[in-house]
């Protein structure tokens, strides 16, 4: 399973057409580079329109015994149900893009077998503690990475061409600090943030969960590909693979914050250029987002101070990048619209 | 005519409708603010969708003869059919969010009479040379402003009920930095920026005209009011007269870059609070745009490095308005959905 390799030469080709539209070549910035990123991806000088797919993977975390999160961890079940009957954030945004959409037990403690809508695929009711011992066992990281992989291959042979992970469990901006120190070199104090809400001594308890956790993995002399299992969870496992699939069949993905950006770490630390079919949507407000993003190289397109996670902000910028296709293609060259070019400068 | 007062009542109505849906309070940022700035202007707790108008005014400028654009003053017209015949980017991205259009001929030098699917409106072919006079006259300058009017008037009747309005006139960035430096007093060095792509002489050149028409309407001791017809374009002040009328009958407006924001500026001038109903959507490439946003106090949404006018930024930005306002009217809440609150924190 290697990365696909994308086309500098279309990329090119997508310049060169975008600087035969009728503007002041460059006048369109941010929107100009993403209609060639997708140029150069898809393989094709005019890049299809977007056929979104929004995978949300849900699990539980046995760190949330120690207090760290403002919300019970019965939540992670409830918010399942919520996605399922279209009431949550990203069903929503999924309507206003036309986005299929996909909601994915990868280990929830409730028991959720009665639920209709939803994909079965529970690996184990929730992690370990990874304050004290590794999050999963190597089979269940992987299993729980192979339903991640089976989720977008779904979503490629249904003909989406862009594909959006979602997450949601308890406790997970503690598993995600954990990796997001381990994998960038920040400190809990750097990287952890204020999660769902909590207050002050919460968050100083927190940051020092989460010392604690990365001494032990860091004592283990951990490589960078355990990190996942020690530190990560189920929902954050699947998330890995379903990057990893999506770049191995070259297909792009869109990353929403702080937890699908671990996610995102961790695909890299196995397939070093997974990154290169990935691409920032905002930069969340939890704390240690932004160097995340540094070690994969993206650049968030928007700062909304979003927060919630289950691929919201992913999902919000699609509109932004659908309009940057539709520009690139439907707009008149100066030739074909009869324009003057530029006379000096 | 004074601006339409709005209401803060309902914005805590809004904010408190929020706070009742299935998300950690707080998580969607800058969405959630969005909603409630519509809930207040609408005057309801749940506002309605966004139906868009964007009117496209275009007009010359006598300062081209002073070589300050890196295109010949005949591209307005011709960009003018352009829009008409739905080749140019606003065009591309009206489409994208079922936007209205309409252009408007405030002032073209060309003559466009024969050109259908445009509103004709020229008060004459083109402003006088502002670093020598005044751009406009008194008169011609409400009457520009009363065209933008009635094109706000006749959007609103038909169902508009969010506008924007676009600019199309070669040499207009010169105009706009006089205004900003007039209304903000930051210097000609801090506003002026490279236009639709003008090399580092013409750069300079372009400097020292908008030194020299700012000491000419200083010198002059014009008013504030006076800035307009002094420094302005026919379709800038059309463009005034537009937002004026929307504050007037309480519909917002999406500012969208630096030519608008001068326009904006004027319009605050004459009525103090009309930025009540302004939206600032990109902050543009152009160098004094955020000095023109910071005297609006008006937060862009997105950075994007545009720079293309039209109204394009405005446009792009609207579907995270439409979601922002869906996430409001459509998420289930904690009660609705069974799911539990926050525990601590």
């Amino acid at each position: 399973m290697t990365v696909k390799a994308w086309s500098a030469s279309i990329e090119q080709e997508a310049q060169n057409h975008q600087n035969s539209l009728t503007k002041p070549q460059g006048s369109l910035g941010k929107l100009e580079e993403i209609a060639c990123w997708f140029a150069s991806r898809q393989g094709k000088r005019i890049p299809d329109p977007l056929q979104p797919h929004i995978a949300i993977f849900a699990a539980d975390h046995g760190v949330t015994s120690e207090g760290i999160s403002a919300f019970p961890a019965v939540v992670t079940g409830e918010m399942v149900k919520n996605f399922s009957r279209g009431g949550a954030a990203i069903n929503v945004l999924a309507r206003q893009v036309n986005a299929t959409i996909s909601v994915v037990d990868v280990g929830v403690i409730a028991d959720l077998s009665d639920e209709k809508g939803i994909v079965h695929a529970k690996v184990r009711a929730g992690t370990t503690n990874l304050l004290h011992e590794a999050a999963m066992s190597e089979e269940e990281c992987l299993k729980a990475m192979d339903i991640g992989r089976q989720e977008a291959r779904k979503a490629i042979i249904q003909g989406a061409n862009i594909l959006v992970a979602g997450d949601m469990g308890i406790g997970n901006t503690t598993a995600s600090a954990c990796m997001i120190c381990l994998f960038t070199g920040h400190t809990p104090e750097e990287v952890v943030g204020h999660g769902t809400g909590i207050d002050d001594q919460t968050y100083n308890h927190k940051v020092n969960i989460v010392s604690r956790a990365t001494k032990r993995i860091r004592d283990k002399q951990s490589v960078p590909e355990h990190y996942l299992r020690e530190a990560g969870g189920l929902e954050i496992a699947a998330i890995c693979g379903f990057y990893l699939e999506a770049a191995s069949q070259g297909i792009p993905v869109i990353i929403d914050g702080f937890i699908t950006s671990a996610a995102a770490l961790a695909a890299q630390s196995i397939e070093r250029d997974a990154a290169d079919w990935m691409l920032a949507s905002h930069i969340s407000k939890e704390n240690g987002h932004i160097y995340a993003l540094e070690q994969l190289q993206l650049t968030p397109l928007i700062d909304f101070n979003l927060r919630l996670g289950e691929g919201s902000g992913a999902a919000l910028i699609l509109p932004l990048l659908q309009s940057s296709l539709a520009l690139h293609r439907e707009m008149a060259t100066f030739e074909g619209a009869g324009v003057s070019g530029k006379e000096k400068g």
